[in-house]
């Protein structure tokens, strides 16, 4: 059991490191390095997400052995989920880096990813040379440069990614809805946990939002909730990001202590999660983890 | 059931379309856009590649319902598969479009993608404005201004992407042994397809090769090979590859009428593509559908 890491600086904290740039975030990027999960690839990334509110989040890439390299989330991807779960509205400051050295930008999976988040025109992303690590301030880039030859937004008039939203999620049938308090606003059940969470999904193409809930050993509950690219492939799936908040706020442990959950989705979705959340459990959770799903319907 | 379309022109054909334009492509999109498999976002996307061979091919986007969009294949990926079942080694020009009106950038998951193939340094990709109905010429953007923003490449000396690789894959018992033949160089038996087809995976990174063989009703084989991606997610699955030969070779069929599918990989494989292939098989087979695995060794 690696040991527990906080992947979120309050305000004071930030403060307390200074600027935005490589000298700065070095020492960070060096703690959260051993915090990755790459069994895989053996290639830990970090990414520093600086918050409109003026949080600094971590995020690092997390791999699923035993599953092919698509389950794998990566480590901006990470830090976006940390935002969400945290209800940040604005990143300010994006800073990636495989090892505290250099500095680079999102991959072009993460770039169609970011492209779901309203409101980036000034986000700035650091950038060093490769062979950065003599480099006081890095440049800054917008993130909007790297994204731009991506093609055109077109956005609608629904919240985007990082946007409050509420999909209105209601249970189907009344042998279900015993499942749920009457008021869920506030309680810790797994079902009303993962129902909560699918009401915060971010699935404006599919209009197939769902949330998952997590348990572990010692009773910790854990959720997050399916972001969906209008690119298909780099959509976060519910698991994923509910794994997010496992890494972030599970002290460390790993993911062979889960041994409940649930996903709530769309009865009869065109995009479901079912099998694909129960194979990514049978691999990494407790071999004895309970996995239900409950179906909601969506307005 | 689609009518059957070809997914290549012959050195003639494309000689006969003229240079490669967007006037000239525009009636190649508007014959293949009906391909595309487009279910889940109702968005179908066409690309055409023109090869180094003088040889024209075509990619349509192709989703799985009932799956999350993270197993969809974009065109552009379908493209790059086609090449390799055609060993095409070169692609010399490059055109996306959702409609015939417009040309586009390849997106940032397939940019990413796209990086794993050599040789693209002198690759042009055809670009016109939104409106670009009018355009006759539209621009020519080396592709590699789209992938150099995502950092620099350190291809090391083993093959690229289209590059020729043979993976040395051997059955390890000889129980298995049985269902190979002794010269499997040419012969059609599922097995022997799906190792042939493991041996030209493309798996750098993770040296987890793997292939898959399809059979149909009519006992019509098809068969692809794990494509991966140095950022892992954008990896192109041996079932979504072979796939695009059922597409391609197909005549337009349903997947439902895929009847037997046997996928080789390594024994232990940190990346195991089994139980992802059983599942997607699952979905989108018909439900009688036989799935075996074979096991390799891999030097
Ligand atoms: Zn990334
Ligand atoms: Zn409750
Ligand atoms: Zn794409
Ligand atoms: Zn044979």
């Amino acid at each position: 059991m690696a040991q527990p890491f906080r992947f979120m600086l309050n305000q004071t904290e930030t403060e307390s490191y200074g600027a935005f740039i490589p000298r700065n975030l070095r020492p960070l990027i060096d703690r959260a390095i051993p915090h990755a999960r790459a069994q895989i690839s053996g290639s830990p990334v970090v990414a520093i997400g600086l918050a409109s509110s003026g949080q600094t989040y971590f995020g690092v890439n997390v791999e699923l052995p035993g599953l092919p390299p698509n389950y794998s989330i990566h480590a901006e991807q990470f830090l976006v989920a940390n935002f969400a779960l945290h209800f940040e509205l604005k990143l300010i400051g994006l800073a990636i880096s495989p090892n505290g050295y250099y500095f680079k930008a999102p991959c072009g999976h993460c770039c169609q990813f970011l492209r779901e988040i309203s409101n980036m025109s000034d986000t700035k992303v650091l950038i060093t040379g490769p062979t950065g690590q003599g480099e006081t301030h890095g440049t800054r880039m917008l993130l909007s440069t790297f994204l731009i030859l991506l093609g055109t937004i077109s956005p609608g008039n629904v919240p985007r990614l990082l946007e409050p939203s509420d999909n209105s999620i209601g249970f189907i049938d009344s042998s279900l809805q015993m499942d749920i308090c009457s008021n869920s606003e506030h309680c810790n059940h797994l079902s009303c946990r993962a129902l909560r969470a699918a009401t915060k999904s971010y699935a404006r193409f599919s209009k197939c939002p769902s949330g998952v809930a997590l348990i572990d050993r010692r009773g910790t509950v854990y959720s997050g909730w399916f972001m969906e690219s209008v690119a298909h492939n780099p959509s976060l799936g519910p698991v994923q990001a509910a794994l997010v908040d496992f890494v972030v706020n599970g002290d460390g442990q790993e993911f062979k202590e889960i041994v409940e959950a649930v996903l709530v989705e769309k009865r009869g979705a065109v995009l479901s999660q079912e099998d694909t959340a129960r194979m990514i459990l049978e691999k990494i959770a407790d071999p004895d983890c309970v996995f239900r799903v409950l179906h909601c319907e969506y307005n």
